[in-house]
Formats: C-alpha cells, sequence, structure tokens
C-alpha cells in the first residue's frame, strides 16, 4: 500500500487530492512535526531534506509533491496521467512553473501573513509577492483561455499541482477577478468529490 | 528541426548541454535581449512569460528548461532518459528540487553578485544565500553518495538539469572542498565531450 507522510494542510494535500482521484487505498503515516520528528535520523533516510511530504511505495522512496502525484497517475494508470510525450512535457512545464514562478511568492507571502507575528513580519517579502503575482496569474489566466483544463483537453495532473497553488491565494484572500479563464477553472475544480473529500480533512481537528 | 530561444550563457545553457549529448541538428533561434525582444507579443506567443528558453519541436512549443530536457531526451530515445517510471519520478524528484531548494538560492546571490551595482546590492540575499547552500550541498552529496551519477546508475537528464545549477557554484567560487561526492560528479560530468563543447560556446563572443 501506498505510504504518505505529511498533513493534508501542507503541500502533501496535493498528493492526498491525487490519491483521492484516484481512490486507491493508502496509508497516512505519523510524523510529529511539534516534536520535529521529520528531522529524525529515521525520517532523514526517508527525505533527506527533513521535509513532508514523501511516499513510500514498496521500497520506492519518492519525495518532492508534484514529483510523486506524477508517479501515482502513471502508477495507477489514471486518466489524470499523461497520454503522450507533448502532453507529459507541458505538464511537467507548467508543474515546475508552477512552483518556482507561482507558489514560490504565494508560499512567502502566506508564511509572513500567518506564521510570523506581526512585530517581526517582513513587509519587503509580502510587497515582492504582491508584485510578482499579477503577472503569474497573467500567464496562467492565458494558459487557460478557451480551455476547460490546462492540459490535453481533460483534468490531469497538472490541474491538481497548480489548483493546490492557486488554493494559497484563496486563503490570502486575493481578488482573483481581474482572471475569468482561472476564476472558472477554479470552480471547476472545487465541484470534484476527492477535492471536496480531501478539503474536508484538513478542516478535520487533529 | 528543434528551435531553441535563448543563449548557451542563461538557462538555455542546459538545453544546449542535452542537444549536443543527444548530437541531434538544432537551430538557435534570433533574440535580442537587449532591446527586451522576449517582451514582444511575438515571444509572448512562444512564451507568455517573456523569458528565455523556449523550444519549438514542429507545431510543439514548450518552456521550462529542465521539462524541455525531458521532452528531448524521450523524443530523441537517448540513454539518458528514464529506463522506468521510478527512473523517471527520480529525475523529476531532483529536477524540482533543483529548481526550489538549489537554484533558488544560488542565482539570487550570482544577480546580487554580478548584476546589481555595488552599491544596490542586497546583502541580505547574499547572505540568505549562503545560511540556505550547505543544506542543500548536503542533501546532494549525500544522493551522490556511494555513486556515479544521480538516478539510475548511468548518466541522465538529472545530472544535466543538477550539473548546470552546481556550475552556478563554480561561477560564484564556492568552496566545495567538504563535499567530495559532489566534486567526483562533477568532475565526471565537466569531462564529457558535450558539456565541454557548450563551455566552449559559453566563452565565445556574440
Amino acid at each position: 500500500m501506498i505510504k504518505l507522510y505529511g498533513s493534508p494542510l501542507s503541500s502533501a494535500g496535493r498528493c492526498y487530492w491525487m490519491l483521492e482521484e484516484l481512490a486507491v487505498p493508502y496509508e497516512v503515516m505519523p510524523l510529529n512535526l511539534r516534536e520535529k520528528e521529520q528531522k529524525s535520523e529515521a525520517f532523514l533516510k526517508i527525505n533527506p531534506n527533513g521535509k513532508i511530504p514523501a511516499m513510500i511505495d514498496g521500497d520506492f522512496v519518492l519525495w518532492e509533491s508534484m514529483a510523486i502525484n506524477s508517479y501515482l497517475a502513471k502508477k495507477f494508470e489514471s486518466p489524470l496521467a499523461p497520454k503522450n510525450l507533448q502532453e507529459e512535457s507541458l505538464i511537467q512545464q507548467w508543474s515546475l512553473w508552477g512552483l518556482v514562478d507561482f507558489q514560490e511568492p504565494a508560499v512567502s507571502w502566506m508564511i509572513q501573513e500567518f506564521f510570523v507575528p506581526a512585530e517581526h513580519r517582513n513587509q519587503l517579502v509580502i510587497e515582492n509577492s504582491k508584485k510578482a503575482l499579477p503577472r503569474v496569474l497573467e500567464v496562467l489566466n492565458r494558459g487557460l483561455e478557451g480551455k476547460t483544463f490546462l492540459v490535453g483537453d481533460r483534468f490531469t495532473v497538472a490541474d491538481v499541482n497548480l489548483g493546490t497553488v492557486t488554493d494559497i491565494l484563496l486563503g490570502l484572500k486575493y481578488d482573483l477577478s481581474a482572471y475569468p479563464h482561472i476564476q472558472r477553472w477554479m470552480t471547476e475544480l472545487h465541484s470534484r468529490p476527492a477535492y471536496k473529500k480531501v478539503a474536508q480533512m484538513r478542516q478535520m481537528p487533529k
């Protein structure tokens, strides 16, 4: 059975979403972040970065949430997996872009907003994110123009990967009204039963 | 024929390296960065980010250098391509990690060092990179322990993608003596004829 480390509230959330889409059984591995168990010798053997998520399938260990999602979709021969090399490359393109250009400014802002006490907040980080995001959202909006999903005219790994980044902006109450294609796409993603199931998990008390 | 936008001195350098490894003919597309041609309407239709590299193969357009390299290796059935899903996932894992955890701090430092005039240099950015890199290099060093290459016991896309990030540290004269596996691996990479050819291109005047 697939073993997954990390809470649905973290970037592991996109792996939960993928697993729910696949409707395969999986086991959530306990990891006490408050006691820094992710930095323990035992966990560093799984992910040397001391970070979640990490996935174990038999004796195969994999980290990086977007790599895990690609693996899972292919392994379980899901319709979310690419059907050919061009689709695969576009999923990879959007995922790499999603991490660097999009998730980085969104997460930096979120950390300042929700995890740094007001007196230590770095306003410059927030300002830089606010400057970077409109350009990024313009690219995503353009990428979704005239399409229901990002790649291959159907819901794929790319939508799960990028959809979880866009959700960070919801948490920040970011005004997305200038990006109608993104808004339409998000409504589509949020209507999926697997998405709803993970959203429910995220609200559950530990 | 494969068309590539971007100079070998930029992050397109890793796509040049891949193309030289594949030994396939390719066409370098002219783009005048000084005149901001990457922001022109014509180029934004190719890469809406207004950035290099971008690749065109027939009517297929792809951006993100690491996605381009995966595409090229598979398209030309190179031994650098993954042989199975586990190898493919590990190449993706290292590439995603290489961009966010490793390239981001290395490039931020390089930009301050070489492109920002001394009086405007942001010392905090440099300090943050200096703090982040040892942890990152530890992970890479550990990932190369007892192995010649990163994935699959042979030279793959992962080595090209990560090797070009490590080279940024050479430009910064970063002391790598604490990371013997990285040093051995770099010597291996630098001995490849395709690498040498691109290194020569990088030194050529425009």
